[in-house]
């Protein structure tokens, strides 16, 4: 694979709407396709990106816009990581450079960027809901175009978009068509009942084996001849809504198309063109091969799945300019070691294997390791139910998919103050995977969870006994971290349990007390120490527990200095700074100057998480500023 | 059917514990199931509660504690509202008076009640989850004990009943029995595939045909004899996992049993000591009745869902003591106006459309009522895809299962800016459903989310003109409103446009001002006029919106009055009240006397919603007491 600048691109550079796709033979979109991987392959080399998803979708999005009369009808992506080539194809193939940088592309499909893209997304089993609603919108506004959502197999384990299916099928909405991208895997391989059935499906044991015990059978009685193959047609009959591939789609309402070999293009527009004229719901399926025609990522997809910069020769990332361990390798790491010396310790994932740094962990303790698919509402009932039998489950979700969970969190793991502990990994800013993947919620949605306790560490040691802490401590916690690289600082070998709700005052100061969450605090410190040089006295205190605050420090400090500045990588409002606010309201102290640094109101675009830092002053010159302003 | 008094009770005083079930004859446990049935009626006619369902369900209990052995084989109900009869044979007969009052049983099984209640519940769909999660720890504890989870077809629809299917067919685990009790309805008749699935399964016309077809067969062919036979055992084997009824469970990793008549107990009992011997996952299909034993409640299970008390004789709810329409009322009422002169309006209800009091805008407009049944997350994103198309969604649900629907509010709904309007019903203390049903979180859980206007009304009246104005904004808004009864003021014919952002002063006074929302302004209003009384001037505001706030209103009013009561029926952590400190921190006013009336970070058993809310001080006696306290 040639870098970008010395590939020939033939056909891409006359491709700017679908449009000119329709008039394109089968040989030149071919080559399209091949055009089409190079680009993405040498963007995704320089600004990162989710590779293998969109390597995957290259010739199905072609045969989609080839086929169907977009943007008229509607194209809906489901978690939209795959559809890179669909930007390009859809004017947006001079910007596609930009992708995921500041003020570029996003990664994800978004109806602010193009008309082509019909939906937003970012999250696992929308598409089908969504379609589903596009479909009644258009019988009710008397139109009638086709509306598509292409799902993935690893999508369709998550409980959305069975409600979707559930529905659609039974609705029977004519111009409803799902697109099942059946890839064998969600990011990391697929789990499932739904997964295994696709298996057979594909393999198609089932067919052959009763075909060929109908011919076995035939043969073996002579000169019945016309009677027994009118016979065996009537049997095929009445039982090919069994025998066929898609029983199950079938019993659910939906006509079913496939299994589609997803790389032949022809192939793929003549079984699209018969789709077109079928009254839906259809549901068509598609095999297809992540990371199709890049090496590397065929080999190994799940690497290739969100990815950093790399060498498209090597494959190899970039090695980033921080030597220190990520968050989440300490917390894999941490893992093992207490799993070591306590059997009762578990871990779940939600299709998060690696992302979550367990992929030890399971190697090590395979039988303690449930991943459950993208179905984070199971992952945390599946919490509740182990906690109850005595174990010690510890689940590892995104701070942004944890949101799928909020009512579980609060009906089955605190309604029943269950030792279930949540390790929220990229919480905070996220950057460049943008506005759907920020993890600027869970200090709010989860802070007003009776019985939670939560912490965020203020470096990757601290993480270290903030799980030590939570896992002996018998009701539910939460311990929420940022994507990225750890502080680089030492590891203690002894891990402590650490006093709830205590905070630890970093530095002392008379003139200004700030009270930072987690990764705010070393960029606090960092400031402080800038003001020092002012001659301005400033406290900086670890909050590390967001709840129960540690009121006794906090109220003291506010009597003693007057004047607090909060900072957390959250929204402020019912974030960490209210609650300092509760706390000082709720013990009758007044005349406290207050103020709160954090995202205010909004949502946060895609940019390096250092650029959106410096943007919504969240780095030490943001806090610096901050303070001075507070001062002045 | 006699009322309780008078009911000879022969068999059932003598039931203690399920150990004693064990020891009666077929017979005698029919005549149990005839007692336990007059008890949950009687007892729910003078109590409320969960009737249709828990009379459904009586032999089926009866046959699972029976057969199995609990509480060492555990057994998990979804959603628990059909518990009544294994609350009453599990050792809480004498205490089954005091269902759902104040101190006395739950209404939903409840750990802290019994060790025969294994899993804490209220919400629908988590019983795979739970019961997956205790076979799992089986095998991690070496024990082998049955698990049980007994699920309703119509929780089937919800995506994390389907994430536990997915989960456990393909995990097969041994010792997991899922018991579907599928009476054709959720709490309105059920929609989706799923649902059809099941009422093919039932009507059983395929196996039928399947059978007559080959019988057909073989009648037509002369002297074939032996060997036809043979053919057609052997083609019957072969497509015996397509014709068997449970086609799609088999297809997704279970063994099918079923469908069992649910009422027949021995037929029951016969089948569950099979099951029992089976290598799990299995599930076991039980077709059973809601209402059954009551006529009225077999006539319209609907109704007697969820039931207020009731006169046995007459099967009619006791009249409260107010006439004035509920709340739900006045919003299914305002609908049918507002689009009556709109076409563009349309509602979605997650299986509450009698619970919404959208069963009359149904009838009116069919067309324009989407019923999701229980499936929350897709009804919150059905609605998004509406309004892209041009439509006007408003998405009625209960606060306490919309907390299922967090991602998609925040995902689908408001990163898209899209115009849904969300009526969250039921918000604020509900009364005996309990700690699982509390609307307490929908102002801490809604409040993080940038875009969403939010605003409550503090009567019926005000209800109304919300509702116009939150359709007409363009935006995402949601409308809290509670249970129960309005306040019975008159109503204005023309709807009207209310200032976003703008609150209400609904009395001056210069000693405090009290902020109140929702429900809580009219108490908060002769709150004050018994202040008044004892010359206390008191300033109330009706806050209309907590989201935006009414910043002008309230900053002048912290600055001229210098003491402020907030009042909210929501958790403080992150509620109203925490909105109104923010926004004087923001402002940099210090000085201000706030103290926030809410519930303090704790879940709210059940009891009746007046005495809940003396206990939690949020009736007129209550704030009057905190504004004491503050004057003090």
């Amino acid at each position: 694979m040639k870098p970008l600048e010395t590939v020939d691109y033939s056909v891409l550079p006359g491709v700017n709407e679908p449009a000119d796709l329709r008039r394109l033979t089968i040989a030149e979109l071919n080559t399209l396709a091949g055009e089409i991987r190079s680009l993405i392959i040498n963007t995704v080399a320089s600004n990162g990106g989710h590779l293998a998803s969109s390597l995957g979708v290259v010739e199905l999005t072609l045969a989609l816009h080839y086929v169907f009369n977009t943007p008229q009808d509607k194209l809906i992506w489901d978690v939209g990581h795959q559809s890179y080539a669909h930007k390009i194809v859809t004017g947006r193939r001079e910007q596609f450079a930009t992708l995921r940088q500041r003020g570029g592309l996003s990664g994800f499909p978004r109806r602010e960027e193009s008309s082509y893209d019909a939906f937003n997304v970012g999250h696992s089993g929308t598409s089908i809901a969504a379609a589903a609603a596009f479909a009644e919108a258009q019988f009710l506004n008397s139109e009638n175009n086709k509306v598509i959502a292409v799902i993935g197999d690893g999508s369709m384990t998550t409980g959305m978009a069975f409600e979707g299916l559930n529905w659609s099928g039974d609705r029977g909405n004519k111009d409803l068509i799902i697109v099942l991208n059946d890839n064998e895997m969600s990011i990391s391989p697929n789990v499932g009942a739904m997964s295994s059935y696709l298996n057979r499906v594909m393999t198609g044991d089932r067919v052959t084996k009763f075909k060929s015990e109908l011919k076995l059978f035939l043969k073996s009685i002579p000169n019945i001849g016309e009677q027994i193959f009118k016979f065996s047609k009537q049997i095929e009959e009445s039982v090919k809504t069994f025998v066929v591939p898609g029983a199950l789609f079938e019993e659910l309402g939906f006509t079913y198309v496939g299994p589609l070999e997803g790389h032949r293009l022809n192939n793929l527009i003549r079984n699209f063109e018969n789709v077109k004229k079928l009254r839906g719901p259809v549901l068509v399926h598609v095999i297809t091969q992540k990371g199709r025609g890049y090496k590397f990522a065929e080999d190994n997809s799940p690497t290739y799945h969100g990815i950093a910069p790399f060498n498209v020769e090597t494959g190899l990332t970039i090695p980033s300019s921080s030597s220190a361990p990520s968050y989440t390798d300490i917390f894999g790491q941490t893992m093992m070691e207490l799993a070591e010396t306590d059997s009762r310790i578990v871990a779940i994932t939600a299709a998060m294997c690696e992302g979550t740094g367990l992929d030890k962990f399971r190697e090590q303790f395979p039988g303690r390791l449930f991943d459950v698919g993208i179905a984070e509402q199971f992952a945390v009932t599946m919490g509740a139910g182990l906690a109850i039998r005595g174990l010690k489950p510890v689940v590892a979700i995104y701070s942004t998919f944890l949101q799928r969970a909020y009512d579980q969190i609060l009906h089955d793991v605190c309604l029943q103050n269950l030792p279930v502990v949540f390790a929220v990994d990229r919480a905070g800013i996220v950057g460049e995977d943008g506005a759907t993947h920020q993890g600027l919620f869970d200090l709010s949605y989860l802070r007003n969870l009776p019985r939670l306790i939560m912490m965020a560490p203020k470096d990757e040691n601290e993480l270290r006994h903030m799980l030590k802490t939570a896992i002996g401590l018998g009701t539910p916690v939460s311990i929420r971290y940022p994507r990225g690289k750890g502080m680089g600082v030492a590891l203690d070998e002894d891990l402590l349990t650490l006093p709830v709700g205590r905070g630890e005052v970093l530095r002392e100061g008379s003139d200004l007390a700030i009270i930072a969450v987690g990764c705010t605090v070393y960029p606090a410190l960092a400031a402080a120490r800038r003001l020092a040089d002012e001659g301005i006295g400033v406290k900086v205190i670890n909050a590390r527990f967001i709840k129960p605050l540690d009121s006794e420090l906090i109220l003291r400090t506010a009597a003693d200095i007057g004047k607090i500045l909060t900072v957390e990588e959250n929204v402020l409002d019912g974030g960490f700074g209210s609650a300092i606010l509760e706390l000082l309201a709720q013990n009758g102290v007044t005349g406290v100057r207050v103020e709160r640094l954090g995202i205010r109101d909004q949502f946060v675009e895609h940019a390096k998480q250092s650029e959106l830092r410096s943007i919504y002053g969240l780095d030490e010159e943001g806090i610096f500023r901050a303070a001075k302003e507070i001062l002045a």
